[in-house]
């Protein structure tokens, strides 16, 4: 990570001022517009301070978002296209709300369009249909999860895409989405860039496992891991309400284990967390379901939270079964142990009762909660001011606690994982009791 | 049904007053203790008050619960014992609290003991603890759901229950529980009988599926169904979230539907409603499939409710798999036309996408809602007035409005469900708009 | 009160078919459609079994409400109109909904208009605008609390209303409101019955209080206490977190106090509640402040439950103020009651603290949960049924269970209140531990 | 400010180990303990870091919280007191619960005691019990709001304080509460130094208005806004539901307008944000009534949110209403309002209807939120961490998205504003459409 790596792209010098009213007079705050100088440094411990002064470097920040006053998109010239991809999250009605009422309401732009279910919508064979996005259209979208313009997964022809684009005038496209499609935002921007078009191309991140490189929080993630506090905390009830009942909560987190973590730092009785990033032994003396069965000789109840793409590897060592493209099937670590703890503590004549809760696409599609949709709002907002300045190619992240404009490859390059050796994890594993290691020697 | 099986048992003479402030001084209200002969009458039809009339037969009743003058148990020699059993369902510490605040605040009795783990704390072998019940120690068990007591499931030897109760010196025995446990209860009640000790037993019916015959409305019914309406009402964003998105959700039911009936009619946005009580075909003109793709090529999306005990009649014609004991093995209806579906549209390349949601444990371990507080408080306070008067082998029903008190037999007898060709049924099929069959001529 | 009471008005001979799908064919259930004999008892007791028995007399029942096979008004012809009166409740927009829906894809009628803010948008000077009330722009509406049409307190000139209603051809008028509006509903009956129109003028009951008579259930008053419920558990933290803490909650119920008792009932925290039925003296012996005072000393906090109409006997003792149109005005007890607590402890020199908790807006305006949402569906498509079928100066009711149709004059004549010697208040004493009399001798 | 000043004082050497398991053997991660060198920068622009590297000033810095290796009071032999003071924040059972099983199961502390009523149950004449604070006793704490220990409001004698501590023998007291508490903690501590007795003094930051200087976010504070935008959204269903319908909402916010502020950028539906920080006019061409007045013509409805410290300049103005003890008397600016607008309106025959919120008791009693939970926990942590340290004198600040240790009189000197010159209001008057300035000129 070098300092120059974090500068954005623009499509070119700012033409026009903002209709933003600030800073003019009477009527309007002293607030200024940001410069494209201002910038958030990454690292805020004094240590780093202090290693930066002596060795002269300059250390890695990013862009501050916020409101520029020049432009390079002429408002009243200038068309939108919006589009959410991949899997629903909580708060995509918020953000494409908030992105039309800015468009609308602070930069005068009333040529919106909405581009239905996900890239596919930019492609002309699928034959989907383009919904205006007026203030009226949107206005009540927020108090309902899901996304109003619905979604897709996978990659479309970026050909295809540029060429819609083109026939349809958009000077815009926000991309609201996750990992992959902010690559795809990527391969979006190299093909404009090829045509040499002025398009700009923005992404949103996406995220409900909170997992996207440099961004400290995505929205929806918070509401989340709220609705799996609520959930686990009645699975507890589950588990104590039978004699050594065992609730397994099975919660979203393909990669990273944020949720998970979060809610057992919330709920407070959750007995063992398993995170992509700890690999655990299921037999042996170390392994977990000996620390199981003694949690439940102990206390007779015991609650479990697994995120989805925990013990992958497990699953590597029983043989590799592929599906029809010869890839890998992942299977499903919350079934999975289910059938390996039933196994065991029958085979050991071990009197329990297993509960098996995968919430998963009720935690989805549940509206934002208040601080998610604050979020959102002003995520949106900066969303808007740096692509009407021309700024291309970024998504819109968020870092000790300022909105910043980052290349879209600085956050795609890696996915954002838990630290065990952290913080964080430290203190999952004091709210659990369970050990570092679930690993035999 | 005629009227004298409508007559509750009791142990004997009624023997003490009731320390219960009722008409007696200007500190009490006027309210009077209910009679014995009180009754509340089970048709409430014109109709069938001109048929009884002309034919002069007595009109089925039930008798009316509430405060009795006489008591038959003294209370303070009084031992009373409480046990849940089953699966848990919304607002059994509410049962458990207000159960041990009537007995100790109104009637004074301070000797109640909790029976852990269901019938399973009744048999000696389990070595389960009993737990003491005081005011304080149930004060806010009412915030969550699950069970305070625990629960099992199983019959247990009555012998070894009597005994149990005989050695604890347990004069009455609140039994909280579903269709098997109220039949244990009668169990317990004639081996009771036949030893001619005065225990009375009282069951206080617990479905979360509302199915108990007679029985109009049970406690933790509308939390469970108004959790999985905000459940469906999300879903409804998943399946609106994708093109020909679909949202298959499976509620709890296993006899009957009328948790999917209930949310249906709530929601107002589900497309199929499948319940236990209405067989159906997958396949043919008339079939299920044909009726959902027609849906998804009029509206892009579907919603469908499952009950968890519908489409059992799919599952046999497939051949009758049966597991170790011999039993024919019920498959999972939810996670079975989640793969028809899917095996269907992919055989006729119809592009969809699907969501399966089975949200069970995640319903019935939250807390009762208000409504059902307050239900729960009037129940338990109904079946300690009635068992401290002395009567057993019963339990505290509801009918037109009134708490009834109804002799266990003929609440076990059958199944309430729902009738098809009445008024319920027939206002989901408004609500959804699918038709009455989905059977092949 | 008499049988002959409770015959429901028509327009005339019914001309058409329904176009509704029952019974017909194997695509329908055989539910009938329900006749206009068909009623529901109103006493369900044996007692008046018997005694009607005895005396010959014919039981007093009401309409049993449902769709009718026969038709007055032609769907194709028809123009419907929709207003709601009077203060905000829980579910005003899921009935809109639910009458637009039902109206258009049940009986075919698309010709549905909102009449804004009440009777004033009947009558021509206010200038109120009509609102197209197609499905499309209701979808949604039920997620919010509130009335789309907003509403307005208050008489308006029957005849101008009636000329509206000509001007625009409207066939039939919901009215969606309480006490007051319906007493309208029949006034503008009165005035299209004296010019001889074939207007038909259908009530929908609301009251958040639950105070009309002879109807067991009205929408949003289940809401409305289930959110007092929370508001008062939470109270009880206030309370309970300061020495001598008073926690004073006022909640809605001018006339009956049925909001206050059902909260009290489902919390069973309350210590008091005080209600319009039941007047209470302040000072002495048996006065409020009295028993306050030791159930501080006691137990060292306080939760009192104030409906808003309760004590309204304290301010004409205290002399009769006048407003400027020589009303009495009616003073806010709740305010009355922090005053007079903080006096008198205050000059007692007795140490305690006072939170004063008025949350009746916070109630009035938010979204119906599931069980209100399912009763107002049916409530609304029963109100269809009736008024197609030329049902005029009727409201829709609920009684044992059963939707009814009733003559507007018999709900209108008096309030339903709890009766203070009945078991509901009964068990409100038993919750709360206060006497049945705080009243001196 | 300077670097010096964020010192954190300590009681003296270290003493014994820390029985923290931390990475000190596989089982335990690699996550170090903290040293007190390490320090988070305040100010994280890239600006600021320039700055100081050219002028070769120190940046401002705040210490590090986290678990230390060294304690300097052995487990075993301390004893720990906690009080909660002033007034309810959502979260303040979460902090005892926290504080008691970091104190017992991670440092083995089982003496802990709680004292009743904030202050007061510090000082021998309000004869105010002490409660033992075991796992067992505050196991289920956290689902309600409130306090389980109580509080009062005011100062206490520190003498008298110091010797019940001295008494009692306890080592280490956490104090939870806001600035006046802080203040107070300081004046202990100050005491404590007079008398030479080696006793910590912790503060835990409680402010639901987020108005502690250099603390980033305060526990509770999410909490409370999450609910005023539930509050304020139906609100906004009485003001549309109404002609010129005005909702006007008064939260929490006496010196600050955080919680108003949040509300409006969660909510996006509100007119008008009034807050402490920014005087306005009521009258005149560029006062509030004029501008609410427009409002109304050109859309009909109003949210207005009054922060309860705002427009307190305007009962100056109106002449100095003084109190017994000669303190010019608060009025309160929610009725205020009320009062002035419906005179205006009224006078001008502006026909309108205004509807007056005030849920503030609502909002503090409710239980914390999902993410202020996990707050929560982390918070109380890292107090005892520092306590056990042998810290005093300070509090648990959050900085950075890091938890820090200030020193009290740093966090106490000032509150926390809204910059009114910033981008947080700037966001609001975005959001809104309010004018940066309502005097006139």
């Amino acid at each position: 990570m070098e300092y120059k790596d974090f500068i954005v792209k623009t499509l070119g010098k700012e033409n026009v001022g903002s209709p933003l009213k600030i800073g003019r007079n009477e009527d309007s705050p002293i607030y200024r517009f940001v410069n494209d100088s201002e910038r958030i440094i990454y690292d805020t411990s004094l240590e780093y301070f202090l290693k930066c002064r002596e060795s002269g470097e300059v250390p890695i920040s990013f862009e501050k978002a916020g409101p520029r006053e020049k432009l390079f998109f002429e408002p009243a010239k200038t068309k939108v296209a919006v589009v959410t991809c991949g899997g629903l999250c909580p708060g995509l009605n918020n953000v494409i709300r908030s992105l039309v009422y800015e468009l609308y309401y602070r930069y005068g732009i009333s040529r919106v369009i909405g581009i239905k279910y996900g890239y596919e919508g930019l492609v002309s064979g699928y034959n989907h249909p383009v919904v205006e996005l007026s203030p009226a259209a949107v206005s009540n979208i927020h108090l309902t999860g899901g996304s109003l313009l619905g979604s897709s997964r996978g990659d479309q022809d970026v050909e295809k895409i540029v060429d819609t684009l083109e026939i349809m005038n958009v000077n815009i496209l926000f991309c609201i989405g996750g990992d992959g499609t902010l690559r795809g935002v990527h391969d979006i921007y190299k093909e404009i860039e090829r045509r040499k078009v002025k398009i700009a191309v923005a992404g949103i991140p996406k995220t409900i496992d909170n997992d996207i490189n440099l961004i400290q929080k995505s929205f929806g993630f918070e509401t989340a891991f709220s609705v799996a506090t609520d959930i686990i905390r009645n699975a507890h009830n589950e588990a104590s309400g039978a004699y050594n009942g065992i609730a397994l909560i099975k919660v979203m987190g393909r990669d990273s284990g944020f949720i998970a973590a979060s809610a057992a730092l919330a709920v407070q009785e959750v007995n063992f967390v398993l995170v992509p990033e700890c690999e655990f032994d299921l037999y042996g003396t170390r392994g977990f379901l000996k620390l199981l069965r003694k949690r439940l000789e102990d206390r007779k109840h015991a609650v479990i939270v697994v995120a989805e793409g925990a013990g992958q590897h497990l699953f590597e060592d029983a043989g590799q079964e592929k599906d029809a493209s010869g890839n890998i099937k992942h299977k499903d670590i919350g079934v999975y142990l289910k059938e390996k703890i039933t196994e065991e503590f029958k085979n050991k004549k071990f009197p329990h009762s297993i509960r098996y809760i995968d919430p998963s696409y009720i935690i989805r599609s549940i509206p934002a909660n208040a601080n998610d949709s604050k979020f959102c709002n002003l995520l949106a907002q900066n969303a808007v001011h740096a692509a009407l300045a021309g700024k291309t190619d970024f998504v819109v992240g968020f870092w000790n606690d300022h909105f910043t404009l980052m290349p879209i490859p600085m956050v795609t390059s890696k996915r954002k994982k838990i630290d065990i050796n952290g913080e964080l994890w430290w203190n999952v594993l004091e709210a659990t009791g369970q050990p570092f290691s679930m690993k035999n020697p």
